[in-house]
């Protein structure tokens, strides 16, 4: 089966997964003008930071492809552009990718203006930001591969325990960045990665309350590539670690990261800690998955992480597709509902933070980290020239 | 506020929560007749193996008191008596308590006849079995309460952290007996001694995945005491346990048990072994509140416990009072929906083990129960004759 995508680009023509369809369907939104682009970001039907920059930039490079600017001028040309993406833009006004995505592609159709004296012409301006949007998605999808990559080589090579036929057992967390960014992931990329090189014995995947990003987006990416693999609540960790067989043998929890600080201190979605904990206590690694854009230098340790706390409904409410008398999923109807008495005080935090000393390895799409004889993560050798800028030499 | 009670009885009257309506709603059913205890439990209004057995023998004695039995001698009264019960025990034939509490009235009756030669008479027979039923109902109460007087007390000497004012902060997981018995609990139990005390600085629940024993019935009851208390996903005890502040700073996880073997391991509710691991890893104490009928000495040590797994879509589904568009809950109107993608395989084991090496004490109605210097728990000394017919002396 396919390898799932959010995003499904050739030039010309971009599809777009309706994310909240899932997962109950699965349904591809076309997207050709700067108009569907916007419309699928402000509606949620894509979320994620990478995801989002790029439909964007791609939205409008299909509409471009296809003949939607009709200026005679490299000025008018690049004025065009410029005014859609100012449009593009208002969709999500606080997302830091879109914003840099939008500023990359602004300098890019300006500069190759500039190098030709303002007389590049409108078809070379279009062909340039074409190709820069496409750059985009495509580095998106490296960082991931890359990260899959080293993410199975570096498990294989260091796993606490195999099958008899030397494969590995692995458990995720949470929803790690495939439907978020150009389809590959980042914890959920080295999932793949083991297996597509036939690394991978069994996938197990919590359902990840109060949110159940695993129950209802892991889940589906699973069961849609044929990955075998098996759904657990949060609270079952603990107890899979403890059973030694087949299937639940497990060699290692892969995580993804909001942020990973200076010393390797990583914040991550709530339960992350705990299975840190669960894992070291039962000799299962414990890998986190980060591309090197997710690693904050500036930070020194995880104290200096602020938690968001989040509203109390989102634990004590849900909503889902209307299951029948008969049984039958509905996919048509959803309702929320209360599963929990809605007069108790909750407390909600959206993530926690995982000391260095429980993770065995930071996986980046620059290599993998590990810590050193004192203990400590060091990435001065993979950013060599963002650690100069902001440690110092 | 009044102590929560699934079941309120005075002499010719008996009351029993309705628990098929909670959280949302907390009603009682009046159960005059043996047909009324017998359609309660058989429809789950009320569960719980002491509380049904209480039911049955409470419901009948209720109507008896009112004059159904309209027998001129005592063959006669034993008969009927006989024959209710026998009825009522088809209410759930599987549940042993039930058969236990019928065996012991029906012998009662039996031998307060016998003792009298036949000659006691209908009113006489009436008042024994009546003071027997309402002795099995006062006896339970008396259990739990001594569980609940143990266990505050043991804890509050053995606390590792109190607040400034001396009280402690505790976390419990399920629903510990406080609605499945005659209503002060076990784990609860000793949450409800502690606050009345005037110890408790403030009681967390896990939603307990995935039936939600803990967000549906526990914070229903702790909210229902006005006990200062704040309901979190199972995934949230590590990080409540790392958060070392005000009322988080946590001294102790008490949990109840579905079966306690001979060296201390314990069977409970799915999740219990991951908070006694986390438990052990932030120095928070770990007790286990069980009566010692939940002590089952003809098992050794946890690997003889069968770990019961369960249907997928008790964990990919879940039913709940809809939540209309204003953002208020309709209590009249419930839906079952799906949370999960229907396809993922799911592992739902309905329970785990948690060694003896990670509890700290077993609080049972005769007493507490701490390892030895040997690491082990003996449970001779609080039950004597049970440990000499089975294991010897």
């Amino acid at each position: 089966m396919a390898n799932l995508q959010a995003i499904r680009y050739s030039r010309g023509k971009l599809e777009v997964l309706d994310q909240l369809k899932l997962p109950h369907e699965h349904h591809y939104d076309e997207v050709s003008t700067s108009e569907e682009a916007f419309d699928s970001i402000k509606s949620m039907r894509v979320r994620g930071a990478p995801a989002i920059a790029i439909v964007a930039a791609l939205g409008h490079g299909v509409e471009l492809h296809n003949g939607s600017c009709t200026a005679s001028s490299s000025e008018e040309t690049i004025s065009y552009i410029e005014s859609r993406l100012d449009y593009l833009k208002q969709s999500r006004p606080t997302a830091v990718d879109l914003t840099n995505a939008i500023t990359h592609l602004k300098n890019t159709v300006r500069s190759i203006d500039a190098q030709n004296n303002g007389t590049v012409g409108r078809d070379a301006i279009i062909s340039a930001y074409v190709a820069a949007a496409e750059e985009i998605f495509r580095k998106d999808t490296e960082t991931n591969l890359s990260i899959g990559e080293h993410g199975s080589k570096w498990l294989l090579e260091n796993a606490p325990t195999k099958s008899a036929d030397g494969k590995v057992s692995v458990l995720t967390h949470c929803n790690t960045g495939s439907l978020a960014t150009s389809g590959h992931g980042t914890a959920l990329g080295i999932i793949r990665s083991l297996h597509s090189g036939g690394h991978l014995h069994h996938a197990f995947c919590t359902e990840t309350r109060p949110y159940n990003q695993g129950s209802r987006l892991t889940a589906f990416e699973l069961v849609y590539e044929g990955i075998p693999s098996t759904l657990i609540t949060d609270s079952m960790a603990g107890a899979l670690f403890a059973t030694k067989k087949t299937e639940k043998n497990i060699a290692a929890v892969i995580v993804g990261a909001d942020r990973v600080v200076r010393n390797g201190d990583t914040a991550n979605k709530i339960g992350t800690y705990a299975l840190a904990v669960l894992a070291k206590y039962h000799g299962v690694k414990f890998i986190v998955a980060a591309p090197t854009t997710s690693i904050d230098l500036q930070t020194e340790t995880g104290a200096g992480i602020k938690i968001e706390e989040r509203k109390a409904e989102e634990l004590t409410q849900i909503t889902g597709a209307v299951v029948g008398k008969d049984g039958k999923v509905d996919v048509t109807r959803t309702e929320r509902v209360a599963t929990a008495h809605q007069g108790i005080a909750v407390w909600n935090p959206a993530f926690d933070v995982t000391p260095a000393e429980l993770i065995d390895a930071v996986v980046t799409e620059r290599g993998v980290v590990v810590k050193g004889a004192d203990g400590v993560f060091d990435f001065k050798d993979i950013m060599p020239e963002r650690w100069a800028n902001v440690v110092g030499k």
